[in-house]
């Protein structure tokens, strides 16, 4: 994409009522609007962000089984009175609506109860068994206060799968399945290296639930990090009795400050039992059917990720999720001339290229392209035209500027 | 997909409580589930289908300069007061909700007030023109009836264009691209051929609006049809002043009955004035942004070609948006064999295959693939093994059943 076909801008100063990190960065980037507290749209380069790191969860989410749905906004307080969490006081987040002849509606902050009512169609015998239907939808959650960016919205995407399973043993192996495919896409998403499998508090059905926590000092959570064995401990199950259950000693863990950037749950029968989700076994016996939810919000992600990998020239996205791979920068004549064969060339090879062909001067667009996080900017001025030469220079620091001919600059993109 | 992977089943009867027919086959062959009456969820194959139907809209808006965002569904009231559309006189589809501090939103029916305000963020001079962000989103509207299946959603999908230009010559240019763009869209939707650019009432900056019409027994409107010029008339500006306009005579148009499928509607000033949105020209003169919005419904669409094109078994999907190419269906123990091969060869060759890997009776296989308008139904029966060969037939009738060898089979898939 060109810049000059983009039409956002970038800002040198903060929105004035923006308090959270991510949240500054990404509107000074041009990446999102703010509409209210809680509430982003997606601008050009941040939908790209969003859909990248949308594409990364489902191509999890498949590998695993799952079946992609959609499901609605716009909820009828039938199964929701039945679970007993229509009540604004059970659940202290709707949003409520009215139909035109006056029935009330909600909109949904999240779908266990219209997914448990909606499989009774399809699910009668232990052969309909297992089944995990997943989304990816905009949920409304009417939080009282919402002053952390994306990272806790009012409107916001998230990735909910189910698990409907004949018994609490075909559940479990899922669930270890769902926690592997949890991640690798932490690991895709470049937060592998500090995201713990975390151990919090359960239900009825399970002594434990687990979130995947991400170290970070923006985090709002505490939590405390084994090392040896790659897990943490929410600091609302530490105690001495949980230790021992997991074989640690205190003095093996570090008190960390995260952020939660999934969860699964062992929902059990909660939700069939009420609305009487149920099959029949091999033996002809009717059975209730045995539920998990897993969830990850790709919204909260792409502001964790923002906050997380910034520096104080801007984003700094990790490749996989950035919403081009290389900002071009031209400077001069013939540079122009060059760096319009460039774009084609890349693109042709299937690069994703932001090309920054405005008529400003070479700082600001150096200074654009490091704002939006750009992994890659790949100079052609006129001096190095004459040279016969490229300037590649990464956004993470990682490795130096580097002056590539045309054959090594195309090596050494596509390897990286 | 293996059928047996899916979650959803098909159905022989129709819900007692769906009087659309589209929505009558689409749950009936498990595509969609009904939450309420407008109000649907998308199940695999169903968001399979938009996902198409999405795609193709996505490919055509680029072509002509689209940048893709995605907009909020809350709505604060600011920027549609200044338009005069808050209130429920004006507007009368709002759902309208609170905020935990009693703030009153409204849910977006439309998008054009809010990405007014935001475009102020980024347009200041002429350089900034022109621009075409666009969106898929979830549109609510809560209208009095909703009885026609996805034709007419409280809750569905929208994809809206803006266009933002420096005149009316500008955007009038744009215009006829985005018409052309819309013809090219009906076409990969296979509705090519019977979908008219209507003439409809304008506004105050033009005399028109254009509808894009597909010609259907189940439509609403009443057009009237020029087959030599390939317009047509709204009844809502049938008159003789408008014929003379246009240079054509009533007995030169047929009346037929139509659905509208999309409309391109030139705004002008009229939210600019209210909302100040202006620009710099290059001579320093302050101007109004001149408006145009461009509308099409890929869940209305999804629902039309459900209902246009089916017969007595079912539904019958074009090419194009079908969930997948091919039904298989195996007979026998020999031809479950040589089918797992198959679906293999066929997945890796990037043709979508629906297996039907299901331990029931051909005929039940048979009617399933028909009710779910796979195009072609591939067999391999035991029979057909020893003797080398498979059968293709096509779901709409256009060829008939051949028996073909594999290389035959492959060669004939690839073209079609």
């Amino acid at each position: 994409m060109r810049v000059s076909n983009l039409f956002t801008k970038t800002s040198k100063t903060s929105p004035s009522d923006e308090v959270a990190k991510n949240a500054q960065l990404l509107i000074r980037a041009g990446f999102i609007n703010k509409e209210m507290a809680g509430v982003y749209s997606y601008l050009p380069l941040g939908k790209k962000t969003l859909d990248n790191i949308v594409q990364i969860i489902r191509e999890e989410m498949n590998r695993i089984g799952g079946n992609e749905i959609s499901l609605t906004a716009l909820q009828q307080k039938d199964a929701w009175e039945a679970s007993g969490r229509w009540s604004d006081e059970v659940l202290d987040v709707w949003f409520k609506t009215k139909l035109a002849n006056g029935t009330e509606l909600g909109l949904a902050p999240t779908h266990e109860e219209p997914l448990t009512k909606l499989m009774k169609n399809f699910i009668s015998s232990y052969k309909d068994l297992p089944s995990y239907p997943y989304q990816f939808q905009i949920k409304f959650r009417n939080e009282l206060r919402s002053k952390s960016g994306l990272m806790r919205g009012r409107e916001f995407w998230m990735k909910d799968l189910y698990s409907f399973s004949r018994d609490q043993a075909e559940h479990d192996a899922f669930y270890e399945k769902a926690a592997e495919a949890y991640h690798k896409v932490y690991e895709r998403l470049g937060l592998g290296g500090f995201t713990y499998k975390t151990f919090a508090s359960g239900g009825s059905f399970s002594r434990y639930s687990h979130e995947f926590q991400t170290l970070s000092d923006v985090g709002e959570d505490i939590i405390y990090v084994h090392e040896g064995k790659k897990i943490a401990i929410n600091e609302e199950v530490y105690t001495d009795e949980v230790l021992r259950d997991l074989g640690v000693t205190k003095d093996e863990l570090v008190e960390r400050k995260a952020v939660e950037v999934g969860n699964i749950f062992t929902l059990g029968t909660r939700f069939s039992d009420v609305l009487d989700l149920n099959y029949t076994n091999e033996k002809g016996e009717r059975q209730k059917v045995f539920m998990g939810s897993y969830g990850i919000g790709p919204s909260r992600l792409m502001g964790l990720i923002a906050e997380h990998f910034s520096d104080e020239k801007g984003l700094v996205w990790p490749e996989n999720i950035a919403p081009a791979k290389i900002y071009l920068v031209s400077i001069g004549q013939k540079g122009s001339e060059a760096a319009e064969v460039l774009y084609e060339t890349l693109g042709a090879k299937g690069i994703e290229v932001l090309y920054d062909d405005r008529d400003v001067r070479p700082g600001e667009k150096f200074a654009d392209g490091e704002l939006m996080g750009i992994p890659y900017t790949l100079t052609v001025s006129d001096r190095l035209v004459e040279s016969g030469q490229f300037e590649l220079k990464s956004r993470s620091g990682d490795t130096e500027a580097r002056l590539l001919t045309q054959d090594e600059l195309f090596a050494s993109i596509s390897v990286s």
